[in-house]
């Protein structure tokens, strides 16, 4: 499978891992767009939300368990935090494998600005 | 209770509302930030994502479930859509009742403009 985030789950792509468990994997965004942008994602190679099966759901509460120890973990609990999911083209989706933007440490923008 | 959510669900403040089963509606958000903007939120008060206990990452998975349906019933699976939730100060969060935006019809901005 060509997916950078699966190769980022083996360990053959290096990253700055945060958070691992059976299911979950929490790294630093390379390229961040705010003081704290961790990507939290599945195990599972999913290419995206509309890919979520009803067996997958309990995937979903997983990476939210995760966000929740990063967040007070990496100090933003408190500060507060965006979580966001990006799905297909109009979002900005660039990695297809399902991930959340865990973004904080400082006043964040609008929903949608342009 | 004086929660505007709240109040929605129990149904004595009006909304537009596009889903609801036993856990969740989904109602469009009356400052829409782009053509299709839908507010999810669970029928059981939580203030914000910080205060989601681990009894209630089901409602989590089921808020997820509702995304999946809304996203196709308002045609914007296939075109693409963003999850949104944003907790506590730094984050935007204006209602303390947790939600999550649903965002699309359009090519969205970034995660995090200022």
């Amino acid at each position: 499978m060509d997916c950078i985030f699966c190769k980022i789950v083996e360990g053959t792509i290096p990253s700055k891992k945060v958070f691992e468990n059976e299911h979950v994997v929490a790294f630093h965004d390379i390229q961040p767009a705010a003081p704290v942008h961790v990507l939290i994602i599945p195990k599972k190679h999913i290419a995206a939300m509309n890919d979520v099966a009803e067996e997958d759901l309990p995937l979903i509460a997983e990476i939210h368990r995760a966000a929740l120890q990063m967040a007070r973990e990496l100090d933003v609990a408190e500060s507060g935090y965006r979580l966001v999911n990006n799905c297909g083209r109009d979002s900005g989706q660039i990695v297809f494998h399902l991930h959340y933007h865990l973004l904080g440490g400082e006043k964040l923008g609008a929903l949608n600005a342009k």
